[in-house]
Protein backbone atom coordinates (compact mmCIF):
# COMPACT_ATOMS: atom_id res chain seq x y z
CA UNK A 1 0.00 0.00 0.00
CA UNK A 2 1.50 3.55 -0.81
CA UNK A 3 -0.25 6.73 -1.31
CA UNK A 4 -1.22 5.50 -5.02
CA UNK A 5 -3.32 2.76 -3.53
CA UNK A 6 -6.41 3.87 -4.97
CA UNK A 7 -4.97 4.03 -8.69
CA UNK A 8 -2.36 5.02 -11.08
CA UNK A 9 -0.56 7.76 -10.28
CA UNK A 10 0.12 10.91 -12.65
CA UNK A 11 2.63 13.21 -11.96
CA UNK A 12 4.27 16.45 -13.33
CA UNK A 13 7.88 17.23 -13.41
CA UNK A 14 8.76 21.01 -13.97
CA UNK A 15 12.46 20.77 -14.84
CA UNK A 16 15.02 17.54 -15.93
CA UNK A 17 16.63 18.84 -12.79
CA UNK A 18 14.15 17.39 -10.27
CA UNK A 19 13.57 14.13 -12.22
CA UNK A 20 15.24 11.95 -9.37
CA UNK A 21 12.99 12.87 -7.39
CA UNK A 22 10.14 11.63 -9.15
CA UNK A 23 12.08 8.67 -11.49
CA UNK A 24 9.92 5.29 -11.39
CA UNK A 25 11.55 2.66 -13.80
CA UNK A 26 7.63 1.47 -13.95
CA UNK A 27 6.38 4.52 -15.14
CA UNK A 28 5.57 6.27 -19.11
CA UNK A 29 7.75 8.74 -18.81
CA UNK A 30 6.41 11.74 -21.41
CA UNK A 31 8.54 14.59 -22.27
CA UNK A 32 7.30 17.97 -23.24
CA UNK A 33 9.58 20.48 -24.97
CA UNK A 34 6.47 22.36 -26.79
CA UNK A 35 8.63 25.47 -28.21
CA UNK A 36 10.13 23.74 -30.01
CA UNK A 37 11.77 20.23 -29.68
CA UNK A 38 8.91 18.17 -29.26
CA UNK A 39 6.69 20.08 -31.32
CA UNK A 40 9.08 19.46 -34.02
CA UNK A 41 10.17 15.35 -33.28
CA UNK A 42 6.21 14.78 -34.20
CA UNK A 43 6.05 16.83 -37.08
CA UNK A 44 9.41 14.67 -38.06
CA UNK A 45 7.33 11.24 -37.47
CA UNK A 46 4.08 12.57 -38.93
CA UNK A 47 5.81 13.61 -42.24
CA UNK A 48 7.34 10.05 -42.46
CA UNK A 49 10.58 10.06 -40.89
CA UNK A 50 11.93 6.70 -39.94
CA UNK A 51 14.40 7.03 -37.31
CA UNK A 52 15.71 10.23 -34.93
CA UNK A 53 18.50 9.83 -33.32
CA UNK A 54 18.76 12.48 -30.46
CA UNK A 55 22.54 13.18 -28.98
CA UNK A 56 23.45 14.90 -26.22
CA UNK A 57 26.79 16.78 -27.56
CA UNK A 58 26.79 18.84 -30.58
CA UNK A 59 30.09 17.26 -31.17
CA UNK A 60 28.58 14.06 -31.64
CA UNK A 61 26.02 15.67 -33.97
CA UNK A 62 28.67 16.78 -35.89
CA UNK A 63 30.48 13.26 -35.70
CA UNK A 64 27.34 11.81 -37.29
CA UNK A 65 27.38 14.34 -39.85
CA UNK A 66 30.24 13.39 -41.15
CA UNK A 67 28.92 9.77 -41.70
CA UNK A 68 26.75 11.32 -44.39
CA UNK A 69 23.04 11.44 -41.95
CA UNK A 70 20.75 14.25 -41.99
CA UNK A 71 21.66 16.42 -38.79
CA UNK A 72 19.48 18.63 -36.67
CA UNK A 73 21.35 21.01 -34.18
CA UNK A 74 20.74 23.85 -32.07
CA UNK A 75 21.80 25.82 -29.98
CA UNK A 76 19.44 28.75 -28.16
CA UNK A 77 17.77 28.34 -30.81
CA UNK A 78 20.44 29.35 -33.51
CA UNK A 79 21.07 26.36 -35.75
CA UNK A 80 24.51 25.34 -35.64
CA UNK A 81 26.71 25.78 -39.12
CA UNK A 82 27.39 22.42 -39.93
CA UNK A 83 23.61 21.08 -39.38
CA UNK A 84 21.23 20.48 -42.08
CA UNK A 85 18.57 22.00 -40.37
CA UNK A 86 17.36 23.58 -36.28
CA UNK A 87 14.91 23.09 -34.33
CA UNK A 88 11.81 24.87 -36.74
CA UNK A 89 8.86 21.75 -36.99
CA UNK A 90 8.87 23.93 -40.84
CA UNK A 91 12.21 22.00 -41.47
CA UNK A 92 10.93 18.45 -40.97
CA UNK A 93 8.99 18.80 -44.26
CA UNK A 94 8.28 15.10 -45.65
CA UNK A 95 10.39 15.78 -49.44
CA UNK A 96 13.15 16.33 -47.34
CA UNK A 97 13.23 13.89 -44.44
CA UNK A 98 10.94 10.50 -45.56
CA UNK A 99 12.62 7.49 -44.87
CA UNK A 100 15.16 9.36 -43.95
CA UNK A 101 17.50 8.53 -40.78
CA UNK A 102 17.74 12.09 -38.59
CA UNK A 103 20.64 13.16 -35.62
CA UNK A 104 18.97 15.04 -33.56
CA UNK A 105 20.43 18.06 -30.51
CA UNK A 106 18.67 20.60 -29.11
CA UNK A 107 19.33 23.00 -26.31
CA UNK A 108 16.95 21.22 -23.82
CA UNK A 109 14.93 18.23 -25.42
CA UNK A 110 17.33 15.84 -26.05
CA UNK A 111 18.93 15.93 -22.70
CA UNK A 112 15.46 15.05 -20.68
CA UNK A 113 14.72 12.34 -23.55
CA UNK A 114 17.95 10.79 -21.93
CA UNK A 115 17.76 10.82 -18.53
CA UNK A 116 14.31 9.33 -18.81
CA UNK A 117 15.40 6.33 -20.69
CA UNK A 118 15.74 3.47 -17.94
CA UNK A 119 11.60 4.24 -17.84
CA UNK A 120 9.16 1.49 -19.10
CA UNK A 121 8.62 3.86 -22.13
CA UNK A 122 9.82 7.11 -23.13
CA UNK A 123 7.40 8.98 -25.60
CA UNK A 124 7.03 12.26 -26.98
CA UNK A 125 4.10 14.65 -26.41
CA UNK A 126 3.32 17.97 -27.95
CA UNK A 127 -0.42 19.60 -28.61
CA UNK A 128 -0.18 17.83 -31.86
CA UNK A 129 -0.33 14.63 -30.40
CA UNK A 130 -2.19 15.33 -27.24
CA UNK A 131 -5.59 12.77 -27.97
CA UNK A 132 -3.17 10.32 -29.09
CA UNK A 133 -1.15 10.31 -26.13
CA UNK A 134 -4.17 10.35 -23.93
CA UNK A 135 -5.34 7.73 -25.21
CA UNK A 136 -2.44 5.37 -25.44
CA UNK A 137 -1.73 6.33 -21.61
CA UNK A 138 -5.30 5.11 -20.52
CA UNK A 139 -4.85 2.17 -22.68
CA UNK A 140 -1.72 1.56 -20.87
CA UNK A 141 -3.28 1.91 -17.56
CA UNK A 142 0.12 2.81 -15.74
CA UNK A 143 2.02 5.71 -13.76
CA UNK A 144 2.94 8.32 -16.16
CA UNK A 145 5.35 10.88 -15.23
CA UNK A 146 5.08 14.42 -17.80
CA UNK A 147 8.40 15.42 -18.04
CA UNK A 148 9.06 19.12 -19.01
CA UNK A 149 12.12 19.99 -20.72
CA UNK A 150 12.25 23.82 -19.02
CA UNK A 151 14.75 26.26 -19.86
CA UNK A 152 18.31 25.24 -18.71
CA UNK A 153 17.13 23.29 -15.78
CA UNK A 154 14.05 26.19 -15.22
CA UNK A 155 10.41 25.88 -15.20
CA UNK A 156 8.75 26.80 -18.24
CA UNK A 157 5.06 28.52 -18.83
CA UNK A 158 4.33 26.94 -22.10
CA UNK A 159 5.64 23.39 -20.99
CA UNK A 160 3.71 23.58 -17.87
CA UNK A 161 0.64 24.32 -19.90
CA UNK A 162 0.46 20.98 -22.49
CA UNK A 163 1.31 18.89 -19.00
CA UNK A 164 -1.78 20.57 -17.43
CA UNK A 165 -3.77 20.19 -20.55
CA UNK A 166 -2.41 16.22 -21.01
CA UNK A 167 -2.94 15.66 -17.34
CA UNK A 168 -6.77 16.82 -16.89
CA UNK A 169 -7.82 14.54 -19.69
CA UNK A 170 -5.64 11.78 -18.79
CA UNK A 171 -7.37 11.92 -15.10
CA UNK A 172 -10.72 11.97 -16.22
CA UNK A 173 -10.42 8.16 -16.37
CA UNK A 174 -11.31 6.92 -13.20
CA UNK A 175 -8.07 4.46 -13.33
CA UNK A 176 -5.83 7.65 -12.77
CA UNK A 177 -5.52 10.21 -9.69
CA UNK A 178 -2.98 12.13 -8.18
CA UNK A 179 -1.65 13.90 -5.07
CA UNK A 180 0.95 15.75 -7.18
CA UNK A 181 1.44 19.69 -5.92
CA UNK A 182 2.75 19.95 -9.63
CA UNK A 183 0.12 18.52 -11.03
CA UNK A 184 -2.61 20.77 -9.46
CA UNK A 185 -0.43 23.80 -10.24
CA UNK A 186 0.01 22.51 -13.70
CA UNK A 187 -3.97 21.98 -14.45
CA UNK A 188 -4.99 24.82 -12.54
CA UNK A 189 -2.87 27.26 -14.61
CA UNK A 190 -4.16 25.11 -18.06
CA UNK A 191 -7.29 26.33 -17.35
CA UNK A 192 -6.25 29.99 -16.62
CA UNK A 193 -4.85 29.80 -19.89
CA UNK A 194 -6.85 27.51 -22.44
CA UNK A 195 -9.24 30.28 -23.55
CA UNK A 196 -6.24 31.96 -25.40
CA UNK A 197 -2.78 30.21 -24.88
CA UNK A 198 -1.07 32.33 -27.43
CA UNK A 199 -2.46 35.56 -25.13
CA UNK A 200 -1.29 33.92 -22.08
CA UNK A 201 2.47 32.90 -23.30
CA UNK A 202 3.32 36.40 -24.25
CA UNK A 203 4.80 36.77 -20.72
CA UNK A 204 6.95 33.34 -21.51
CA UNK A 205 10.78 33.77 -21.64
CA UNK A 206 11.18 31.13 -24.40
CA UNK A 207 8.14 33.08 -26.45
CA UNK A 208 10.76 36.37 -26.08
CA UNK A 209 13.44 34.56 -27.03
CA UNK A 210 11.99 32.81 -30.09
CA UNK A 211 10.77 36.91 -31.28
CA UNK A 212 14.24 38.19 -30.57
CA UNK A 213 16.19 35.38 -32.63
CA UNK A 214 12.95 35.98 -35.44
CA UNK A 215 11.99 32.60 -34.75
CA UNK A 216 8.34 33.18 -33.47
CA UNK A 217 6.20 31.80 -36.73
CA UNK A 218 5.58 28.68 -35.03
CA UNK A 219 4.03 29.66 -32.04
CA UNK A 220 0.44 28.60 -33.49
CA UNK A 221 1.67 25.54 -35.25
CA UNK A 222 3.10 24.19 -31.92
CA UNK A 223 -0.15 24.94 -29.72
CA UNK A 224 -2.47 23.23 -32.74
CA UNK A 225 -4.33 20.29 -31.36
CA UNK A 226 -3.93 16.98 -32.64
CA UNK A 227 -2.90 17.23 -36.04
CA UNK A 228 -1.68 13.51 -36.15
CA UNK A 229 -1.97 10.17 -34.25
CA UNK A 230 1.95 9.79 -34.20
CA UNK A 231 3.85 8.75 -30.95
CA UNK A 232 6.83 8.92 -31.15
CA UNK A 233 8.92 6.62 -29.06
CA UNK A 234 12.51 5.77 -27.76
CA UNK A 235 14.07 2.28 -28.54
CA UNK A 236 17.43 1.61 -27.36
CA UNK A 237 19.04 5.20 -28.96
CA UNK A 238 16.85 6.35 -31.66
CA UNK A 239 13.06 7.55 -31.43
CA UNK A 240 10.60 5.68 -33.77
CA UNK A 241 7.06 5.43 -34.44
CA UNK A 242 5.05 3.84 -31.70
CA UNK A 243 2.14 1.25 -33.35
CA UNK A 244 -0.76 2.13 -31.97
CA UNK A 245 -4.68 1.46 -32.76
CA UNK B 1 23.23 45.59 -20.69
CA UNK B 2 21.58 42.07 -19.52
CA UNK B 3 17.75 41.17 -19.53
CA UNK B 4 16.98 43.14 -16.50
CA UNK B 5 18.66 46.29 -17.45
CA UNK B 6 15.10 48.00 -16.79
CA UNK B 7 14.92 47.03 -13.33
CA UNK B 8 15.87 45.09 -10.14
CA UNK B 9 15.08 41.15 -11.03
CA UNK B 10 12.77 39.22 -8.69
CA UNK B 11 12.58 35.81 -9.61
CA UNK B 12 10.95 32.51 -7.67
CA UNK B 13 12.88 29.33 -7.41
CA UNK B 14 10.58 26.33 -7.11
CA UNK B 15 13.14 23.91 -5.16
CA UNK B 16 16.74 23.86 -3.52
CA UNK B 17 17.31 21.49 -6.43
CA UNK B 18 16.92 24.50 -8.90
CA UNK B 19 19.05 27.37 -7.02
CA UNK B 20 22.06 26.75 -8.76
CA UNK B 21 20.01 28.10 -12.02
CA UNK B 22 19.28 31.12 -9.71
CA UNK B 23 21.92 31.62 -7.93
CA UNK B 24 23.33 35.16 -7.55
CA UNK B 25 25.63 36.63 -4.83
CA UNK B 26 24.67 40.13 -4.87
CA UNK B 27 20.67 38.92 -4.41
CA UNK B 28 18.85 38.77 -1.32
CA UNK B 29 17.33 35.24 -1.18
CA UNK B 30 13.57 35.24 0.97
CA UNK B 31 13.87 31.47 2.28
CA UNK B 32 10.01 30.41 2.56
CA UNK B 33 8.49 27.07 4.14
CA UNK B 34 5.20 27.89 5.47
CA UNK B 35 4.29 24.55 6.49
CA UNK B 36 5.99 25.17 9.43
CA UNK B 37 9.56 25.82 9.14
CA UNK B 38 9.96 29.21 8.53
CA UNK B 39 6.76 30.18 10.16
CA UNK B 40 8.27 29.07 13.12
CA UNK B 41 11.27 30.83 13.09
CA UNK B 42 9.36 33.96 12.43
CA UNK B 43 7.77 33.05 15.10
CA UNK B 44 10.64 32.76 17.42
CA UNK B 45 12.40 35.96 16.60
CA UNK B 46 8.58 37.24 17.16
CA UNK B 47 8.07 35.97 20.90
CA UNK B 48 12.54 36.91 21.40
CA UNK B 49 14.48 34.26 21.25
CA UNK B 50 17.80 35.53 20.69
CA UNK B 51 19.95 33.24 18.13
CA UNK B 52 18.33 30.09 15.87
CA UNK B 53 21.42 27.98 14.70
CA UNK B 54 19.61 25.86 11.91
CA UNK B 55 22.06 22.80 11.41
CA UNK B 56 22.23 20.05 8.25
CA UNK B 57 21.79 16.87 10.39
CA UNK B 58 20.38 15.29 12.99
CA UNK B 59 23.79 14.72 14.59
CA UNK B 60 24.56 18.21 14.90
CA UNK B 61 21.59 18.84 16.24
CA UNK B 62 21.51 15.92 19.34
CA UNK B 63 25.53 17.40 19.61
CA UNK B 64 24.37 20.63 20.78
CA UNK B 65 21.35 18.84 23.20
CA UNK B 66 24.43 17.73 24.76
CA UNK B 67 26.36 20.59 25.17
CA UNK B 68 22.93 22.21 27.00
CA UNK B 69 20.82 24.44 23.95
CA UNK B 70 17.99 23.97 23.39
CA UNK B 71 17.14 22.07 20.58
CA UNK B 72 14.06 21.80 17.86
CA UNK B 73 14.42 18.73 15.55
CA UNK B 74 11.96 16.69 13.30
CA UNK B 75 11.60 14.96 10.08
CA UNK B 76 8.48 14.15 8.26
CA UNK B 77 6.50 16.45 10.74
CA UNK B 78 7.99 14.15 14.06
CA UNK B 79 9.47 15.26 16.87
CA UNK B 80 12.80 13.44 17.23
CA UNK B 81 12.54 12.19 20.89
CA UNK B 82 16.32 13.89 21.67
CA UNK B 83 14.49 16.89 21.10
CA UNK B 84 13.23 19.96 23.37
CA UNK B 85 10.19 20.44 20.94
CA UNK B 86 9.91 20.43 16.76
CA UNK B 87 8.55 22.48 13.91
CA UNK B 88 4.76 23.85 15.49
CA UNK B 89 5.15 27.72 15.67
CA UNK B 90 3.72 27.02 19.04
CA UNK B 91 6.12 25.66 20.85
CA UNK B 92 7.89 28.58 20.66
CA UNK B 93 6.14 30.83 23.39
CA UNK B 94 8.21 33.99 24.51
CA UNK B 95 8.20 32.23 28.18
CA UNK B 96 10.16 28.94 26.58
CA UNK B 97 12.77 30.69 24.45
CA UNK B 98 13.14 34.51 25.34
CA UNK B 99 17.20 35.42 24.81
CA UNK B 100 17.98 31.54 24.65
CA UNK B 101 19.82 30.28 21.83
CA UNK B 102 17.96 27.54 20.14
CA UNK B 103 19.55 24.49 17.27
CA UNK B 104 16.75 24.07 14.56
CA UNK B 105 17.02 20.96 12.15
CA UNK B 106 14.42 20.38 9.89
CA UNK B 107 13.26 18.28 6.99
CA UNK B 108 13.28 21.23 4.18
CA UNK B 109 13.70 24.15 5.72
CA UNK B 110 17.34 24.09 6.74
CA UNK B 111 18.91 23.07 3.78
CA UNK B 112 17.60 25.94 1.73
CA UNK B 113 19.22 28.46 4.34
CA UNK B 114 22.51 27.25 4.19
CA UNK B 115 22.48 26.91 0.14
CA UNK B 116 22.12 30.43 -0.15
CA UNK B 117 24.18 31.78 2.53
CA UNK B 118 26.55 32.88 -0.33
CA UNK B 119 23.98 35.10 -1.10
CA UNK B 120 24.05 39.39 -0.47
CA UNK B 121 21.47 37.95 2.12
CA UNK B 122 19.55 35.51 3.54
CA UNK B 123 16.19 36.74 5.15
CA UNK B 124 13.45 33.93 6.33
CA UNK B 125 9.65 34.63 4.88
CA UNK B 126 6.37 33.62 5.68
CA UNK B 127 2.84 35.28 6.01
CA UNK B 128 3.37 36.73 9.09
CA UNK B 129 6.15 38.81 8.19
CA UNK B 130 4.91 39.97 4.82
CA UNK B 131 4.38 43.73 4.61
CA UNK B 132 7.44 44.12 6.44
CA UNK B 133 9.66 42.02 4.17
CA UNK B 134 8.21 44.06 1.12
CA UNK B 135 8.70 47.47 2.68
CA UNK B 136 12.69 45.87 3.30
CA UNK B 137 13.43 44.53 -0.46
CA UNK B 138 12.05 47.81 -2.22
CA UNK B 139 14.33 49.61 0.35
CA UNK B 140 17.36 47.43 -0.45
CA UNK B 141 16.16 48.12 -3.72
CA UNK B 142 18.51 45.03 -4.87
CA UNK B 143 17.82 41.78 -7.24
CA UNK B 144 15.95 39.37 -5.33
CA UNK B 145 15.26 35.34 -5.40
CA UNK B 146 12.48 33.91 -3.52
CA UNK B 147 13.60 30.16 -2.36
CA UNK B 148 10.62 27.93 -2.01
CA UNK B 149 11.83 24.78 0.21
CA UNK B 150 9.73 22.61 -1.47
CA UNK B 151 9.01 19.30 -0.38
CA UNK B 152 12.16 16.64 -0.69
CA UNK B 153 13.20 19.01 -3.68
CA UNK B 154 9.85 19.08 -5.09
CA UNK B 155 7.76 21.96 -5.89
CA UNK B 156 4.62 22.74 -3.02
CA UNK B 157 1.59 24.64 -3.46
CA UNK B 158 2.01 26.58 -0.31
CA UNK B 159 5.39 27.70 -0.50
CA UNK B 160 4.48 28.79 -4.12
CA UNK B 161 1.54 30.45 -3.23
CA UNK B 162 3.46 32.80 -0.82
CA UNK B 163 5.85 33.46 -3.03
CA UNK B 164 3.16 35.01 -5.63
CA UNK B 165 1.89 36.99 -2.89
CA UNK B 166 5.21 38.85 -1.82
CA UNK B 167 6.44 39.17 -5.49
CA UNK B 168 3.34 40.78 -6.91
CA UNK B 169 3.28 43.22 -3.96
CA UNK B 170 7.23 44.14 -4.75
CA UNK B 171 6.35 44.35 -8.60
CA UNK B 172 4.06 47.19 -7.68
CA UNK B 173 7.31 49.15 -7.29
CA UNK B 174 8.70 50.11 -10.56
CA UNK B 175 12.15 49.98 -9.58
CA UNK B 176 11.10 46.17 -9.74
CA UNK B 177 10.35 43.84 -12.67
CA UNK B 178 10.46 40.17 -14.00
CA UNK B 179 11.32 37.84 -17.17
CA UNK B 180 10.91 34.44 -14.93
CA UNK B 181 8.16 32.31 -15.80
CA UNK B 182 7.94 30.78 -12.13
CA UNK B 183 7.26 34.16 -11.13
CA UNK B 184 4.67 34.88 -13.23
CA UNK B 185 2.79 31.29 -12.74
CA UNK B 186 3.37 31.88 -8.51
CA UNK B 187 1.58 35.36 -8.97
CA UNK B 188 -1.28 34.28 -11.20
CA UNK B 189 -1.60 31.14 -8.95
CA UNK B 190 -1.87 33.37 -5.66
CA UNK B 191 -4.43 35.31 -7.49
CA UNK B 192 -6.52 31.94 -8.08
CA UNK B 193 -6.08 31.27 -4.13
CA UNK B 194 -6.18 34.45 -2.66
CA UNK B 195 -9.93 34.75 -2.25
CA UNK B 196 -9.38 31.37 0.27
CA UNK B 197 -6.36 30.11 0.72
CA UNK B 198 -7.25 27.89 3.30
CA UNK B 199 -9.53 26.32 0.91
CA UNK B 200 -7.11 26.09 -1.91
CA UNK B 201 -4.13 24.43 0.08
CA UNK B 202 -6.56 21.50 0.76
CA UNK B 203 -5.47 19.76 -2.51
CA UNK B 204 -1.58 20.14 -0.91
CA UNK B 205 0.17 17.21 -0.36
CA UNK B 206 1.90 19.06 2.66
CA UNK B 207 -1.63 19.74 3.99
CA UNK B 208 -2.24 15.90 4.08
CA UNK B 209 0.57 14.71 5.12
CA UNK B 210 0.14 17.25 8.49
CA UNK B 211 -3.72 16.15 8.53
CA UNK B 212 -2.35 12.27 8.72
CA UNK B 213 0.09 13.42 11.38
CA UNK B 214 -2.66 15.61 13.37
CA UNK B 215 -0.49 18.57 13.06
CA UNK B 216 -2.65 20.61 11.12
CA UNK B 217 -3.46 22.48 14.14
CA UNK B 218 -0.92 25.64 12.61
CA UNK B 219 -2.71 25.78 9.10
CA UNK B 220 -4.76 29.46 10.01
CA UNK B 221 -1.53 30.46 12.10
CA UNK B 222 0.78 30.06 9.50
CA UNK B 223 -1.43 31.60 6.63
CA UNK B 224 -2.19 34.73 8.71
CA UNK B 225 -0.41 37.92 7.36
CA UNK B 226 1.48 40.56 9.57
CA UNK B 227 1.69 39.44 12.82
CA UNK B 228 5.06 40.79 13.19
CA UNK B 229 7.37 42.94 11.60
CA UNK B 230 10.67 41.04 12.91
CA UNK B 231 12.87 39.53 9.93
CA UNK B 232 14.57 37.12 10.58
CA UNK B 233 18.25 36.81 8.79
CA UNK B 234 21.62 34.66 8.79
CA UNK B 235 24.68 36.08 9.74
CA UNK B 236 27.52 33.71 9.57
CA UNK B 237 26.59 30.66 11.02
CA UNK B 238 23.10 31.86 12.85
CA UNK B 239 19.76 33.40 11.99
CA UNK B 240 19.05 36.65 14.20
CA UNK B 241 16.63 39.55 13.95
CA UNK B 242 17.37 41.88 11.34
CA UNK B 243 17.01 45.73 12.50
CA UNK B 244 14.68 47.81 10.13
CA UNK B 245 12.70 50.47 10.58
Amino acid sequence: MNDYDTGKSVEVCFSPALYTGFRNDDAIVVVVDILRATSAIITAFMNGVRRLIPVATLEEAREYKDKGYLVAAERDGIVRDFADFGNSPYNFRREAIENRDIVYSTTNGTHSIMIAKESYRVVIGGYLNLSALTDYIISENRNVIVLCAGWKNKFNIEDTLFAGALVEQVLQNQNFMTICDSTHAAIDLWNLARKDVLGYIEKAAQRQRLKKNQLDDVLEYCHTTDLTRCIPVLEEYYLTKLDVK
